[in-house]
C-alpha cells in the first residue's frame, strides 16, 4: 500500500499555496535541490568530462527510462529519455510512417494536444504532402480507423476535459486494420495505470515535468515495442543514437533497440532532478495512485458542483473514464483563474472557457481538496474574479 | 582589456588537475552552483507554473541567444537556445535544402563531426534519398564547390586537428555558385572570434557545453540570417514554435523570425546554469581570448616539441589556423592520455591516435600550461603509460 503521507512529505510545496497545478509542472521533490546541487558541484565541477562515466551521466537515458516504463507497463529496456515530446512525436510518426510505405492517412484527434498535430503537418510537408493528417472529435476516432490508416496517434488523456480514449479497444482495433498505434502518454504517466506491453502499444511518448515531477524543462521518454524495436530506422539519427558513437565512423549504423532512439547529449542537470523525482515513483503503485486520485477528483467534483452552480462539468463524470484532473466550463474562467490563483489555489485556464485542477496524490490530499473548495465558492458566490486586474491575459498561465 | 585572473577566479577547478578538455565540456562556473539551486529551490519550488512568466524561463532561449549571438556575429534576435546541436543541424538542414529545391548536393567534409554527417544522411533518407552527401578531404572542400551544390555545411573547427576553415572565404564561393551555408560553430564558439553577419552566413549553429561552459547537455543555439528568418519553414514545427503558442490552435503558423525555431519546453535548469557562465563570457572580448589563446598553445607546442619527440603534431602551426586546441599524433595516445588523466592533466583521445588539449583562457593560463607540459614530458620520457591499466578502452574518455 503507497503512503501517501509519506510521499507528500517529500515535496516542496510553498506555504499558503493549493497547488492543483501538477498536471502541468509537477511539484519540487525536496531531495531535488541536493541532488542538483551535487550533481553539478561534485559531478560536473569535480570530475568535469570524466562524469560521463564516473557519475554514469551515459547512461541516465535508459535508467531512468526504465524506472518510468514500469509506471507505464513497458518491457525493461525499450524506454529512453531524451529531448522534449515534440521531438519523441516526429521520431516515432516518422519511423512508423515508414513501416507503413502504401499508406497515407496519420489519424488522430481535434482534442490532441496541439504539438502532437503541428509536428506531423511538419513531417507530411518535408515527405513531400503525399499523406493526410485526419482530425476527427475524439468520439469518432474509432469510426474512421480503416484499412487506409498508416499511423493511429492520439493522446491517451484529453489536456483540456481529462477524457481517456480506450487504449486497449483502439489498439486493437487499428491492429486489426493493419495500422500501427502511437500513444502519447503526457498526462497518463503517472496518473493513470498504463499497461504498454498489454494493449500491444507500438510506440509511446511522453514528458517527464507533468506528474512525473522531473522539473521545468525535463526530457520526455519514447517507447518503441520490441517487436520494432531492432527493425525501425531512426529519422533523427544522431551521434548517441550511433551503434558505436565513439568510433567517430563517418557513416551511421543505428544502436540496439531502443537505443537508436537517442539523439544528442542528455541534459545531465535536468536527468538529476529527474532522479529525485524517481526515488519517489519507486515507493509507490500506480494502481493506489488512480484510487487516491479518482476519491481526489470525486469529491472535488462532489464539492464544487453543490457550491459554484456557474461552473460545469467538462470532464467525465466516470472515474474510470479520465485522467487526474477535473476541468469545468466558465465563460469567465480566465479571470476566476486569476482570481484563485491571487488566493493561493492554482490551477490553470485552457481556451476558450475551461478552468482545469489537476490532482497529484503524492503531494495532494483530501484536506487540500476541502480547503481548495472553500476558496473557490467564495470566489464565485461573491464574484471576486471580476476585477479589472484579472481579465488581462499573460502569455503562460 | 579582458581580466583572465578575474575569470579564473570565478571557475571551480578541482585541486590537482590541469584541464585541458574545456573544449569537450568546459568547467563549472562557481556562480552556476547557488544559480541553479536558486532556480530549483526559490523558482521551480516556490512559483511552480507561474515561473515561466515570473522568473522568465519562457524567454530564456532568445535571451541567452543574444549573449552568445555577441560572440559569434550574429544580429541581434536572431539566435535560439534549444535542443541538442544534432537537432539543430537538422532543423537548418531542412530549412535549407528546400530553399534550393532543384539542387541534389549536400557538400561536407570527411572531417566534419559525425553527428552533423549521421544527421544529413537521415534526412536524405527521409525526403527519398534524392540527395547526395559528399564529405571530401577538409582542403578539397573549395573545389568542389559548384552549381549541384545547395547546402555547404561544414564545422568551422575540425575536432580533431583544430584546423579552421576559412569561412568568409568559402561562404563567399558557396554564394557565388548559388549555394546556402550553415557553419556548426561546436568548436568556435567560444574558442575563436567568428563574425557570421561579416561573413554573411545563412544558418549556424552550435553547442553551449564545450568552450561556453554551459555544463553537461546544456541546450544547443541555432542562428538565422535576417534575410531568411521570416521565410523558412521549421520542418520541425513545434508547438513553442508557433506564433501563438498559447492559443492552442489546431494548425500550425510559425513564430515571428528565430522563434520558429523553437521547438518544445526549455530546459530551465540547464538554462540557469548556462546563465551563470554567460555572466562572466558578458565581461570579455572574443579578441583578447584569441590573443590568449594563441599565445598559449604556441607555448604549449613548443613546450612539448622540445622535449616530447614521438609526438607529432597534428594541428595547424599557425594560430590564426587553428581552434583553441592543439593536438599531436601518438601511436600509443590511448594509453599516454589514460596515463595523464592519472597525474592529473586531463585532455582526451580521439581516434585513431590523436592526443588532444584544449586551452581556455577564461580558467587556464601560463602557468598550467607550464605544468602540464612537465608531466606529459615525464611521462613520455619514462613510458609511464606503458602500463596494462592504461590500455583499456572506457566508452567515453
Amino acid at each position: 500500500m503507497t503512503d501517501f503521507a509519506a510521499t507528500k512529505n517529500m515535496f516542496f510545496l510553498p506555504d499558503g499555496v493549493i497547488y492543483l497545478d501538477g498536471n502541468s509542472l509537477g511539484a519540487l521533490p525536496r531531495a531535488a535541490v541536493t541532488r542538483v546541487e551535487k550533481t553539478t558541484r561534485d559531478e560536473w565541477g569535480e570530475m568535469l568530462i570524466t562524469g560521463w562515466n564516473k557519475a554514469g551521466w551515459m547512461d541516465q537515458p535508459t535508467k531512468i527510462g526504465d524506472r518510468i516504463g514500469r509506471l507505464i507497463g513497458a518491457e525493461a529496456g525499450h524506454v529512453a529519455m531524451g529531448d522534449t515530446l515534440s521531438i519523441k512525436v516526429y521520431q516515432a510518426l516518422a519511423s512508423a510512417l515508414e513501416m507503413r510505405p502504401e499508406r497515407r492517412v496519420i489519424l488522430s484527434d481535434s482534442g490532441n494536444f496541439p504539438t502532437d498535430l503541428y509536428m506531423a503537418e511538419g513531417l507530411i510537408t518535408s515527405l513531400g504532402r503525399q499523406h493526410q493528417l485526419k482530425t476527427p472529435a475524439p468520439e469518432a476516432v474509432m469510426a474512421h480507423i480503416n484499412e487506409d490508416v498508416a499511423v493511429l496517434m492520439l493522446t491517451e488523456v484529453d489536456y483540456r476535459t481529462g477524457r481517456r480514449h480506450d487504449m486497449a479497444a483502439l489498439t486493437r482495433a487499428a491492429h486489426a486494420a493493419g495500422a500501427l498505434v502511437i500513444w502519447d502518454l503526457a498526462h497518463s504517466a503517472g496518473a493513470v495505470p498504463v499497461d504498454l506491453a498489454g494493449v500491444g502499444a507500438d510506440f509511446a511518448v511522453g514528458c517527464s515535468y507533468k506528474y512525473l515531477n522531473g522539473g521545468p524543462g525535463a526530457p520526455a521518454f519514447i517507447y518503441v515495442a520490441p517487436r520494432h524495436a531492432e527493425n525501425i530506422r531512426p529519422a533523427l539519427s544522431g551521434w548517441l543514437g550511433h551503434d558505436a558513437p565513439f568510433a567517430f565512423d563517418l557513416n551511421y549504423r543505428p544502436g540496439a533497440g531502443i537505443e537508436r532512439m537517442r539523439v544528442g547529449t542528455p541534459p545531465v542537470l535536468q536527468m538529476a532532478a529527474l532522479e529525485a523525482a524517481m526515488d519517489i515513483w519507486d515507493m509507490v503503485e500506480m494502481a493506489d495512485v488512480h484510487a487516491q486520485s479518482i476519491m481526489l477528483c470525486d469529491q472535488f467534483i462532489a464539492g464544487i458542483e453543490a457550491t459554484c452552480p456557474a461552473l460545469h462539468l467538462a470532464s467525465p463524470r466516470a472515474g474510470r473514464e479520465r485522467g487526474s484532473q477535473v476541468s469545468f466550463h466558465f465563460e469567465h474562467g480566465y479571470a476566476a483563474m486569476q482570481a484563485l490563483i491571487a488566493r493561493g489555489v492554482i490551477g490553470d485556464f485552457r481556451a476558450p472557457d475551461i478552468m482545469r485542477f489537476g490532482f497529484t496524490p503524492l503531494y495532494i490530499d483530501q484536506g487540500d481538496v476541502q480547503a481548495a473548495i472553500a476558496i473557490i465558492a467564495d470566489v464565485m458566490a461573491n464574484r471576486l474574479w471580476d476585477q479589472p486586474e484579472y481579465k488581462t491575459k499573460a502569455r503562460v498561465t
